[in-house]
């Protein structure tokens, strides 16, 4: 039986120890950068003494800084959303952002951010920590979703945007998005959330937990201290093969390649073989290099830990003020806290009952997540697909319905048919774009 | 951030290192052996110069040998699905085999074989090669299902059971028992088949490739001859960590897990963290040394080829009478040929239309499979699961369809609405168990 896939990956091994160096330096260009030199606390208590943050933007800002709308990204996205003069490439969102298209730039100042913990200009695992003077890698502190969203205010903050037009967000670009009308309700004018959910199914959490253990097991992970070597390029390939196999749908492949072989006169192997394996070989192979894993594990983790719950929020919270207490007192420990061991310092509260205990009831679930969006009012739209088995329908209905119940009177639920699975946000410009356009630009009475 | 995980699994491979013999030798005992000592030629052109096949037994054969039942197993089960003198442990059937329960032992002979390709008992890769006096590994045979029945047969002619009662079989036990209805019709009385299907999914493919392929990059592998040294551990337990995922549901996990983490007080971590987390740690743990790789790659491969069409069915019998032909023309080949390189040297067939054209259409796929089951027109039992996501009830409703538009008049086809996806077939006694007795015992008109 011959092998040529692993030929492959330990031929590569070969190439990356005898390279130059490591190749996990992605070359992107074209994007701003907002530097917050100020202390920034996270959720579980660690710190970074300064962050930057990557972002790029289409169309103007009007005068009275009102048009914004601000595009969350799905777990590793960068914030080139549509090509623009300094980088020419097409964008994830390229057909749904531009003049008269989804989200028109004639109209509206368009933005998108990497988020911090990503590896796109923004800072993550793989920056120098100040402190050190060495890469974080595993020592970066453990980061939330509402950490993601909270920095990109301090962006919004510098560009003097008090108030967005619109937050628009998928998978956990929709988290963020939630998380921004939900927790800074005040300066989110309508919330979008596609194919997203308000607190990480089991399964999800399931899936993500086989991607991150099939990385951390390449012995190149070396426990997140791979900088100096060989990235690991096999882990990283298997997890996002499995991540591949949820973000698209049976339905799809059946269409799409069927039973169709690469090679239909040759003797079946265990490497691709099948024309569905020989897609999931190549989609992976492009992404291997492309990514850093250790923002592939924080960025993951943070989305298993999304919960918009009342008593999850405030839980967050009372660890954030506890751990900038104890900061303002003992100032010295902010190296350390740089280090994440802040995080072991602080002591977290018990659980809620929400999503912790044996205890709980559907209705005091449900009752903690409607208080956790009591202030999302906002004209709403949440659109979910019905081929999605990451964030199934079930979920986007679940966003919807605690809205409606926190009193949100101007929620819009549709469910598309698409056959896309969880890609189909990046794939349904007809579907998805007409329903973001006209959710944007409909007057929405009070 | 801690990495108990890493260590543990770094742990497990010194001691294996230094251990007094690797621990892929099963402890399996009380099933019954067949040894066939004649050629068997594969589907694919490979041969075996003999094969044992393990096998276990319930209840008494009776004089005319009228009421033997054949129980196919999924891809990872011995024969031992019930306890019995030789071997008290409970089986993997265990509550659905016995005096008066779904499949009764006071009234039928049950058998249950483990397949060739298997690690429990019957000759797979692990087995000494006789023209070679070392382990096969990956010069096995490729393998399909429909060997695998072919081999049971042959287990049966030596038992002198002509027909059998029925042929009961779930997942890649499905796949079999369809294929023994279709390819042996005239010694299946009653076919019972569940989650299984006629051709297997682009989506089920991909799933298992995902398997396979973190299974084969973990370094121990050493392209399957890893029988002197440390097994691949790793990567059966990733491998495995994947499948626990496919094989139950998001429901039912959102019941017993929801999103309850295993030590609430403590900080989120990258090692098993939620419930969901130590649960599928735990069940791959148990599974990385308890199954051989080589069978995980062969079977699952199988289960990757199977399709019922008759161009397949046809493809391959001619490709197995070219082998016979060539091995009776030179019979020095023999020592080769149980290397497996015979297929290389057979010159497979052009792909038929079937699930390997640009140019087919559904109804030529479908007309292609009713042709292929034209001659299972035994009593027929379909059972689905709603919850199954590997083998969803399109794909039952699929194997019913064909059979009823082959012109078996006496096909019942039940969904199931259980929560415990594609494994509900070990689990849902009561529903799974009434629909197998009443099929079995009930009195069909012809």
């Amino acid at each position: 039986m011959e092998f040529p896939c692993i030929d492959k990956i330990e031929s590569r091994q070969r190439d990356l120890l005898a390279g130059p160096e490591p190749t996990y330096e992605k070359v992107v260009t074209g994007y701003s950068v907002y530097s917050h030199t100020e202390p920034f606390v996270c959720d579980h208590g660690g710190l970074l003494s300064r962050f930057d943050i990557a972002y790029e933007s289409w169309g103007t800002l009007n005068s009275d800084k009102s048009n914004a709308i601000l595009i969350h990204t799905g777990l590793s996205g960068s914030s080139h959303a549509h090509s623009h003069a300094k980088n020419t490439n097409p964008g994830w969102w390229e057909k749904f952002i531009g003049p008269g298209l989804a989200i028109d730039t004639n109209k509206y100042f368009v933005m998108c951010t990497n988020v911090i913990g990503g590896c796109y200009g923004s800072t993550g695992p793989g920056s120098v920590d100040p402190a050190t003077g060495k890469r974080y890698a595993t020592t970066f502190p453990l980061l939330t979703v509402n950490d993601m969203v909270r920095a990109q205010f301090h962006l919004l903050d510098h560009l003097g945007i008090q108030k967005l037009h619109a937050s628009v967000g998928s998978s956990m670009g929709g988290m963020q998005s939630l998380c921004a009308a939900a927790l800074h309700s005040e300066r989110v004018g309508r919330l979008i959330t596609i194919s997203a959910c308000a607190r990480s199914h089991p399964y999800s959490i399931a899936l993500r937990f086989a991607q991150r253990q099939v990385l951390m097991a390449d012995p190149n992970f070396n426990r997140g201290f791979y900088y100096d070597s060989v990235p690991p390029h096999i882990g990283m390939k298997l997890a996002r093969e499995i991540a591949t196999v949820t973000y698209r749908s049976g339905p799809e492949w059946e269409l799409r390649f069927g039973r169709r072989r690469r090679a239909p006169d040759t003797p079946p192997a265990l490497c691709p073989d099948f024309l569905i394996e020989t897609y999931l070989d190549h989609q992976s192979e492009r992404f291997c290099l492309q990514y850093d894993a250790n923002s592939l594990l924080y960025v993951s983790k943070a989305m298993d830990m999304f919960d918009i719950s009342e008593s999850v929020t405030q839980r967050l919270e009372l660890q954030r003020s506890k751990a900038i207490s104890e900061l303002s007192a003992n100032p010295d420990m902010q190296g350390s806290a740089a280090n994440g061991t802040v995080c072991m310092h602080v002591n977290e509260q018990p659980q809620s009952k929400t999503g912790q205990s044996d205890l709980e009831t559907d209705a005091e679930i449900m009752d903690d997540l409607v208080k956790g969006v009591k202030n999302a009012m906002q004209p709403t739209l949440v659109l979910g697909v019905q081929s999605d088995i990451l964030f199934p329908v079930k979920q986007q209905k679940e966003i919807a319905d605690i809205l409606r119940r926190a009193g949100n009177k101007r929620v819009t639920y549709y469910e598309l048919d698409a056959m896309y699975g969880h890609d189909t946000f990046l794939i349904d410009v007809a579907n998805v774009g007409a329903a973001i356009k006209g959710h944007l630009e409909n007057s929405i009475e009070p």
